[in-house]
C-alpha cells in the first residue's frame, strides 16, 4: 500500500477521487469547490481504512495528528472550539465508501458533547432545550455505534418519555423530558459498557473514527456488499464536519431533496422536510414529513437556494441529484448530494429529457437506464375493473404514500422472517411493518410488497422497495401494526398474519383480499418507445419473442420482437377440445401402427414374390388389409391425427398471418408423451383404490387402459428421456403432422399473398446422423405438401442446441441446418444436472444461500460452463456453415447480463417473452455500446 | 480410380495385395508362390469390383477378355478344356473380400458343367456318380446364387431323395436318385428364371462372376459390415480355379484344419474331414464329419503332406493357420488358408507358445490377442457341485461337442426372432437349432448359448459363437429337434419351448433345468499370467479396480488391479441389517434436526445476551436441550447413524487391509435418498389401496410415514436430482459419518502397522466454490478423527468428474484436490441427455439399429461428445495442477476402445469391474504400444 495522503480537506478533494474519498466525501468536495453552502470539514481516505485493517484494527500511523490538525482547521473555519465549553464545535463524523450501501454502515453526530459542552452550548445559543435535545441524540448514537448499545434500548425509553409527556414527537419533548434522557441514556450506555461514558471531545472523535472503519466489516454490509457484488476490498472513507443544526428551534429543519422526481420523473424539486429535526429523523420514518413545496412557504429564501442549488448540481453532475440540506436559522446548509436512485419509469423519463435538454447524449441515456428494471414498466398493474369492484365492495383498507410501483397481493406477514419462509413456500408475502430498518432488507427482497404505517417517499422502505422494483405504500398512518400480536388494525377493522391483501404502489391504495393484475401496455408511454428506439439503432444483437399463440404475437409485435424466436407447440396439444384426441391417439397407436405394419409387410412380400408364391403374398396382403379396414383402433387412431393436424394448422395460420413477413421458428413436439396423459402416480393411486375397495367391480377398462399406456410412456428421468426428435424418429406420424400443418398453412397464407417465413425446428439433437435423418424424411413431407398445393413456400429448418453432446458436435450439425437456436434452459439443466422441477427446492436455494453458486444459472446465463457450450458451438457452427444462424430462445433472452453475454457470443439474436422484449431491446444495445466502449480504450 | 490391371493370376499375387486381391485371394497367390499344391487358377481383383458397381453393375472394359485369357491358362495348366464335353475343366468361383466375412456372400463350384460336359466327365473318370453329385451340386448353387432360386427348396428335394433311398446322407445316394434330382433342381431353376437354365459354361462363368460382384452388396453382408464396422466400400475380389474334387469317390476327401487347436490353443493338427464330399458338406454341419487325427489312418500320405503343410504355412504367415483341403484321388491340394479364428483361451496360448518358440516377439504376441475376448477367460463356468448335483438328479440331457467355451443356463427357443423376444425381456435364452445359417446370426447375437444336434466344431454355429464369446455344443445327435412343433426330444425326454436348460460349452454337456454358474480362476492359465505380465511391462496405463466389497478388492487383487479405483459406498446402507437403520434416519433426520438447530440457536442466543435477557436464554436453551433429550426421534435418529458408521468402519477396514499399500478411491454416497426407500409408486398403490379398502382401519403409521419421507425425497429427474455431494451439504450428516469410518478404519490399521491409503472422492461436483466447501469440512471431520486418535494417515481428497459443468469447470476444481475420477456412465447421461434406465427401451436400441449412432455410448466412450469434455478437463486440470491424478471408474474402463482412448486422452489410469482387469491391462498395452507404432512411422 502506498503511502499516500490519508486525510483531504474538502476543497483538496474532487468528484474524480471517489475510490480514494468514497462517494459521499468526494461529492463533498465538489460541492465545496463549486462553492456551494458546504459546513467546513474533511475527508479520512479509504486507504486509511485499508491500512486500519492491515495493522490489525489500528489507526495507521500519522493519521490522527493529521486529524487533530484538520479539525483545527475546521475550528478556525467556524470559529468554535472543539471540546471546549464556550462556543463549542460539534461534528459529524459519517462513513462514505465508494458505493453508496445506505444504512448499512454507521454516523454518529454531535460529536464533541458531553456535560459542559453541552451546557456552554446551552449557554451559548440560549435554548437549553436545543442543547439537550442533541445531547440525547449524542449519546444515543455514540452508545449504539462505538459502545454497541443495543439500539432498542434507547428507543424503548423515548417512547416511554413520549408517553410521558403526553406527546406524539420527540421535538415536543420538554426541557424536562430531555434531560431525565440524557440521564438515563448515560446509565444505559454506562451499564452496557461497564466504564463512564467518555467526557472527552478527542477520545469520542477518535473512536468514532475507529467505530465507522469497523463498520465497514459488520455483517449487515458484508451481507449487502455480497448481495450487491460490491467487492469487499475498497474500504470506507470517514467524513468529519462540522455541525449545523436543524433541531435547533421551530426556524431550523433539515430534509431530502431530489433534482427530479425520482418515482415519477417529472422535472419538479422534489422530496420532503422536518422542521426543528436532525437528518435521522426524517429518514427513520419515525415522524412523517412534510411534502418539499411546503417549504416554499415556511422557509422561501432556502426554497428558492435550494433550487438553484439542485439545478446547479444537476447541470454539473448532469444526472439527477439525491441532496440532504439542513437549514440552521433560515440559512441553508447542503450536507450530501449523490445521483438519485429512481424508479425504471423516472429512470426512462429522465434519461430521455435529458438528451432532449442537450444535457447527455443519446448513448449516455441508453447506458444510464437500468436494463433489467424495465420490467418494472411492464409490471403487474391491478386490474382496473377488479380494483373497482374491491372498492365497491368496501374492501379499501387504507391509504398511504406511492413509495415504490406496482401492484401485488400477498399474505400478511410481519417480520422477515416469516416474509422468507412464506415466500419459501411459493406464496407471495406482503411485508407489513411500522417501519423498516437494514435488518428487514432479507424479508423485502423475498416479499411480493411492502407496507409500512410511518414514514415518507425517501424512507428506508420505499428507498430499498423502488431498488427493488416492487411495490410499497409508506406512512399509511390509519395503519396500527402491531408486529407482537401478529395482526393490524384499521378503525377497528382487524386483518391477522396469513390474511391476503393487495397493495398498489401506482396510487398508494391498499385492500383487503386479492386483485387481479394485468400487464400494462407500453406504447403510452412516449419517452420509452423513443428510448427503445435509440437502442434498436444501437444493437447488434437481433430481438424475437417466444409466442406460442396468436395473441402472444401480438403482444410481441407491440413490444419490437422481430420475429417469433420460439413457438412451442406442446400448448397445441393441450387444449381441452385436444387433448382427448391426442390421448386417443396414444392408446391406439401401437395396435394402429402394428396393422400398418402388417399391410407394409405384406406389400413388399407382393412385390419380391414370384410364381405360385405371389398369390399366397397377394392373399395375405388383402387380409391384412382387410383387418386394418375393420380395425375401429385403426380409424381412431387416424382420425385422432387428422384432427388434430387441422387444428394445427389453424394455430400455425394464425401466428403466421400476425408475424408476415418475419420468421416464425416453430419447434416440433418436444415434450415426452406422458405429459399428455393424467398422471401416471394418481392413476396409480386411483386404479388401485378402484380395485381394492371392490375387487368384484366390473373392470374399468378406460382408467386401466390410461395406467397401461402410462406406465408404458413412464420414464425414470423424463428429461433426459424419450422427447424431441427422439419421438420423432420413433413415433413418426407426430412431426409428419405437425409439418404437414405447417406447410398447408403456409401454403394456404402464400396463395392470399401473404409472405410467410415458418422455420422448423427440431429439438433434442444430439448427433449429426439423427439430425440428417429426421431433417430428410421432413424435407420429403414438406416437399409433398407443396407439391400437391402446387407452391412453393420458403422453409428453413434448423435444430435446437439443448443438449451438451450437441454443442460438442455443431461442427456437424451446422451445415445439415439454416440455424441453431440454444435452449439455454435445458442446456443449463443437462451442463449442471440441475433438474428445474427439483433442484430449487431441494438445494440450489441453499447453493444460493450458501455462495456456492455466483447465482441461479436458471435466471442468470452461467458463463463458464453452458457460456463456454455456446462458445464451442457458435465457433464450430460457423466454422462449417458461415450462413448459420445462431440465436438463444432460453428465459435467459430476457435477462440483461445474459444479454450481454449472447452479444459477447457473436450469437445474431435472443428471444424471450414478450414482456421481457424492452429490457433484452436495452440491454442489446448496452452490450454493443459497452462493447464500443472498450474498443476506444 | 486408375486403371490397373483387372487380373491376377496366382503366381503374379502375394500375400502383401489384400486389399486388391482379397485375403483369400492374395492368400492363394501366397501359397501358390511357396510351391504348395494349389490347384491353378486366377484373381479378379476388388477394383474391378467397385468399377462393376460405378458402372452402374456392368463388367468393367478389358475385364471379360481378360478372364478368358486367364481361364484358356488354367486349362493348359490342368489339361483339361473348360465347356468341352471331353475332359472338361471345372472351375470354382469364390469371393473373397479384404476382411473375412464367412458365409456372407457367394461362391459357386464345379461351374462348366451341363448335360454334355457331365456326360463327358462320367466317361472321362469312369465315374457316373461322381459327375451327377456333381452336377446336382453345381445347379444347386448356380440355382440359388445366380438364378436366386429360394435355397429352401433345393433341401426339401434333397431331403425327400435322401428319405426315398432310405439313406442318411447325401453321399450314399445312389445314381438313380442324383438323376432324378439332376433333373427336379433344374426343373426348380427353370421354373423359378422363366428360362432354361443356361448350358454354355461362359455364360455360366460370366453370371457367376457377376452373382459374386452382387454378393458385396447383398442385405446380410451389409449387416454384417455394419456390425463389424467394415467399411462398404472395399469390394470383393473373385478367385477362379480349377476344381479339385473331394466327392470323386471314397479316395477323395475335403476337410478344414488348423494348424493348432483353434478352441485350446495346443499344438496340434486339428480339424475335421469328410470322405467323397466338396468342402460346403463339411462347414454346412449336415454330415457330422471326422476328426483330422483318423486322416492318419485313412490317408496317411496325406495327413503327411498336410502336417507339413500347416507349419509352412505356420511359419511363413507367423500365426495360426485355417486351412481347406481337398484330397482328390489321395493326393491333397489347399484351396485356402487364412489366419485362424480361435478362442480367447487359445489366442493367449497360441500367442504366449509362439514367443517361446521364437516365431514373434512379445509386442507382436500382445497385439495379436484381442483383449476385449479375455473377458470370455473370465467367462461363468458352472458350479461344479451344482453341476454334479444336476449330474445325480439325472439331468444330463445329451452331449454334443464342446464348440465353444463358457456356460449359462437359459429358456430354450427354437428360432432367431424368439431369442432376440425373450433377451428383450431380459431373460436369457438358449438357441437350439438342427444346425445354424447366417439368417440365425442376430438371434445367436442375443441368445446366452447355442446348442445344434447337427454340425461340427468348425460348422457355422460354432465358428460364430467363438466369436461372441459364448458357449455352443454343437453336433449333439442324441437330439432331435423339432422347430415346427416347438420342442425338442432325447429318448423320449421332451424338453418345449420356455423350459430352461443349461449347456456347458467346456465340455460339450447340456442339462435340463438351471444350474449356477462362478466366475473363474485365472491363475491356473500360466500362459495367460505371462501375456499379462508382458502386458504390464508395456502399458502406460495404471489400471484399478470398481470394488465394492473384501471379496471384490481379492478378486480385484488376483486380477492385477494396482489399487481400488471406485469403492461405492451405496450397497453398504442397502445391506439387509442396515437398511432399517437407513430407514430410520431417514424418517427421523428432519425432526431431529429441528432439535438441534434450536438447541444450536438456543447456544448461540446464550453468547450473544447480556443482563437479564441473559438469563431468559439460558433458560430456553435448557427447555431445548431438554426436548432433545427426552425425544425419541432424536434418540433414534443418533443411534442410527451410530450404528451406520460402525458398520462402515469395519466395510473400511475390511477393505483397506486388503489393499494394503495401493490406494483406495473411496466415493462418498452418491445415490438420492429415496433409493433408500420402497418405491414411491407401490407406496402410492399400497396406502391407496389400504385406505379404500377399509376408511375405517386404523392408520397404518409405518406405511403412511413410509410414503410420506418418499413423497418428500420424490424428485421429477433424480438423475439430476439431489445426489451426491448436493446431499453431503444439505444433509451433513451422512458425509460426516462416511468420513469419520473411513479415518477411524484407516487409523485403526495403522495403528496395527498396516500402509492404507484411503482416498476420498466427491461425486456431483459442479463447481469450484461447493467442492471447496465440502472439502473444507469434510477435512476438519478427518482432522477431528485424527486428533482424537493421535495418527497422522495420509488421505487425499478428489473429485468425481460426471457432469459435463464439472468437465467445464476442471481448471477451478483442479487446484482443490489430488484427483479426478472421469464417472463416464453419468458424464455419458448427462452429455447425451440419455437417462440409462429407459434410453435403451425407448430409443437406443432403434438409433444403433439405423445406425444413427455409430456405437452403444454407454458401452464404448463417444470420443466426439464425452471424449472431448474428458480432453478439455484433463488438459485444463493438468495446466491449473500439473500433480493432479487423473483416472476413469465408468464401466468404459473394461472396453479396450475406450481404454486406448483413454490412454491417447494422457488419464493416469482406469478402473473397471475385476472381471474386465485383464481384459483392461491387455488394452492399455495395446493402446501404448499402438502410439508407439505410430511414432515409429
Amino acid at each position: 500500500m502506498s503511502e499516500g495522503k490519508l486525510v483531504y480537506r474538502f476543497h483538496e478533494g474532487s468528484a474524480d477521487l471517489r475510490d480514494l474519498l468514497g462517494g459521499k466525501g468526494a461529492n463533498l468536495c465538489e460541492m465545496a469547490r463549486l462553492g456551494l453552502p458546504v459546513p467546513p470539514g474533511f475527508v479520512i481516505t479509504t486507504e486509511a481504512c485499508l491500512r486500519y485493517y492491515e495493522d490489525g484494527r489500528r489507526l495507521p500511523e500519522g493519521l490522527w495528528p493529521a486529524v487533530r490538525d484538520h479539525v483545527r482547521e475546521i475550528e478556525a473555519a467556524a470559529g468554535r472550539s472543539f471540546g471546549v465549553a464556550d462556543n463549542p464545535l460539534l461534528l459529524s463524523v459519517r462513513s462514505g465508501a465508494r458505493f453508496s450501501m445506505p444504512g448499512m454502515m454507521d454516523t454518529v453526530l454531535n460529536l464533541g458533547l458531553n456535560d459542559e459542552t453541552a451546557a456552554g452550548l446551552a449557554r451559548r445559543t440560549g435554548d437549553e432545550r436545543f442543547a439537550l435535545d442533541s445531547y440525547r441524540r449524542f449519546i444515543q448514537l455514540f452508545g449504539k455505534v462505538v459502545l454497541k448499545v443495543p439500539g432498542g434500548a434507547f428507543e424503548e425509553a423515548l417512547t416511554d418519555a413520549r408517553r410521558r409527556a403526553g406527546v406524539e414527537s420527540d421535538a415536543e419533548l420538554g426541557d424536562a423530558g430531555l434531560r431525565r434522557l440524557v440521564e438515563s441514556f448515560k446509565g444505559m450506555a454506562r451499564e452496557h459498557s461497564d466504564s463512564p461514558f467518555p467526557e472527552d471531545a478527542w477520545e469520542q472523535l477518535r473512536s468514532a473514527v475507529e467505530a465507522v472503519f469497523d463498520s465497514w466489516d459488520n455483517p449487515r454490509a458484508i451481507a449487502y456488499r455480497d448481495h450487491h457484488r460490491i467487492s469487499h476490498s475498497l474500504g470506507t472513507a470517514v467524513n468529519v464536519q462540522a455541525m449545523v443544526f436543524g433541531n435547533a428551534g421551530w426556524d431550523c429543519a433539515t430534509g431530502v431533496a431530489f433534482s427530479r422526481n425520482p418515482a415519477t420523473g417529472a422535472r419538479e424539486l422534489y422530496g420532503e422536510y422536518l422542521a426543528n429535526a436532525q437528518g435521522e429523523d426524517v429518514v427513520s420514518g419515525a415522524r412523517t414529513p412534510k411534502l418539499i413545496k411546503e417549504l416554499a412557504d415556511e422557509f422561501p429564501e432556502a426554497y428558492r437556494q435550494l433550487g438553484a442549488t439542485a439545478d446547479r448540481l444537476e447541470r454539473h453532475y448532469r444526472d439527477v441529484q439525491d441532496m440532504e440540506f439542513t437549514i440552521e436559522r433560515r440559512r441553508l446548509y447542503v450536507l450530501q448530494t449523490r445521483v438519485a436512485k429512481r424508479s425504471a419509469l423516472a429512470a426512462v423519463k429522465t434519461a430521455v429529457e435529458m438528451v432532449h435538454e442537450g444535457l447527455i447524449d443519446q448513448r449516455q441515456a441508453l447506458l444510464r437506464v437500468p436494463a433489467g428494471e424495465l420490467a418494472q414498466l411492464l409490471l403487474p398493474r391491478f386490474n382496473e375493473r377488479a380494483k373497482k369492484q374491491a372498492l365497491r365492495q368496501g374492501r379499501l383498507l387504507a391509504r398511504g404514500l406511492n413509495a415504490s410501483p406496482g401492484a401485488a397481493s400477498g399474505r400478511v406477514v410481519f417480520d422477515a422472517a416469516r416474509a422468507v419462509a412464506i415466500a419459501e413456500e411459493g406464496d407471495p408475502a406482503v411485508l407489513v411493518r411500522p417501519e423498516t430498518s437494514a435488518d428487514d432488507v432479507h424479508g423485502i427482497i423475498r416479499a411480493a410488497a411492502v407496507l409500512t404505517s410511518r414514514g415518507g417517499v425517501t424512507s428506508h422502505a420505499a428507498v430499498v422497495t423502488r431498488g427493488l422494483g416492487k411495490p410499497a405504500v409508506v406512512g399509511c398512518e390509519a395503519l396500527r401494526v402491531d408486529p407482537a400480536s401478529r395482526h393490524l388494525s384499521v378503525n377497528g377493522h382487524v386483518v391477522r398474519e396469513g390474511d391476503e391483501i393487495s397493495v398498489d404502489g401506482f396510487t398508494g391504495e391498499v385492500f383487503t383480499g386479492r386483485i387481479d393484475t394485468i400487464a400494462p401496455d407500453i406504447s403510452g408511454n412516449g419517452e420509452l418507445v423513443e428510448l427503445l428506439a435509440w437502442a434498436d439503432g444501437a444493437r447488434r444483437l437481433g430481438v424475437r419473442a417466444n409466442a406460442d399463440t396468436p395473441a402472444d404475437a401480438r403482444l410481441a409485435l407491440a413490444y419490437g420482437a422481430e420475429g417469433v424466436g420460439l413457438c412451442r407447440t406442446e400448448h397445441m396439444f393441450f387444449q381441452p377440445e385436444r387433448l382427448p384426441l391426442v390421448r386417443q391417439a396414444l392408446l391406439s397407436a401401437r395396435a394402429a401402427s402394428e396393422l400398418e405394419r402388417r399391410v407394409e409387410e405384406g406389400r413388399e412380400a407382393v412385390t419380391q414374390a414370384e410364381g405360385p408364391a405371389r398369390g399366397e403374398a397377394e392373399q395375405r396382403l388383402r387380409a391384412a388389409e382387410e383387418e386394418l379396414d375393420h380395425s375401429h383402433e385403426w380409424h381412431a387412431y387416424r382420425h385422432a391425427l387428422e384432427r388434430l393436424e387441422a387444428y394445427q394448422r389453424e394455430d400455425f395460420a394464425a401466428i403466421l398471418r400476425v408475424m408476415e413477413g418475419r420468421p416464425v421458428v416453430i419447434r416440433l413436439l418436444d415434450a415426452p408423451l406422458h405429459e399428455f396423459l393424467p398422471p401416471y402416480q394418481s392413476l396409480l393411486q386411483d386404479v388401485a383404490a378402484m380395485r381394492a375397495s371392490d375387487p368384484d367391480a366390473p373392470a374399468l377398462p378406460e382408467k386401466e387402459r390410461l395406467l397401461e399406456a402410462a406406465r408404458e410412456l413412464h420414464e425414470a428421468n423424463p428429461m433426459l428421456g424419450h422427447r424431441g426428435c427422439r419421438l420423432g424418429l420413433t413415433y413418426p406420424d407426430i412431426y409428419d403432422i405437425q409439418v404437414r400443418a405447417i406447410l398447408e398453412a403456409a401454403c394456404d397464407l402464400q396463395a392470399e399473398g401473404a409472405d410467410v417465413r415458418p422455420e422448423i425446428m427440431i429439438p433434442m439433437v444430439v448427433d449429426a446422423s439423427e439430425l440428417h435423418a429426421i431433417k430428410a424424411h421432413l424435407e420429403r413431407v414438406a416437399a409433398e405438401v407443396m407439391a400437391s398445393s402446387g407452391r412453393e413456400v420458403r422453409t428453413r429448418f434448423g435444430t435446437m442446441i439443448e443438449v451438451p453432446r450437441a454443442a460438442l458436435a455443431a461442427g456437424e450439425l451446422a451445415p445439415e441446418v439454416a440455424f441453431f437456436s440454444f435452449g439455454s434452459n435445458d442446456l443449463t439443466q443437462m451442463t449442471f444436472a440441475f433438474s428445474r422441477d427439483d433442484a430449487e427446492e431441494k438445494f440450489l436455494r441453499y447453493y444460493l444461500r450458501r455462495g456456492l453458486l455466483p447465482a441461479n444459472p436458471f435466471n442468470s446465463l452461467d458463463e463458464k460452463g453452458v457460456g463456454r457450450l455456446i462458445r464451442i458451438a457458435v465457433e464450430e457452427g460457423r466454422a462449417a456453415n458461415p450462413e448459420l444462424e445462431l440465436g438463444l430462445c432460453g428465459e435467459h433472452g430476457g435477462d440483461p447480463e445474459s444479454v450481454s453475454l449472447c452479444h459477447r457470443l457473436g450469437l445474431d439474436y435472443v428471444s424471450c417473452s414478450p414482456h421481457r422484449l424492452p429490457v433484452a431491446r436495452l440491454a442489446a444495445a448496452q452490450a454493443a455500446l459497452g462493447e464500443a466502449e472498450r474498443l476506444d480504450v
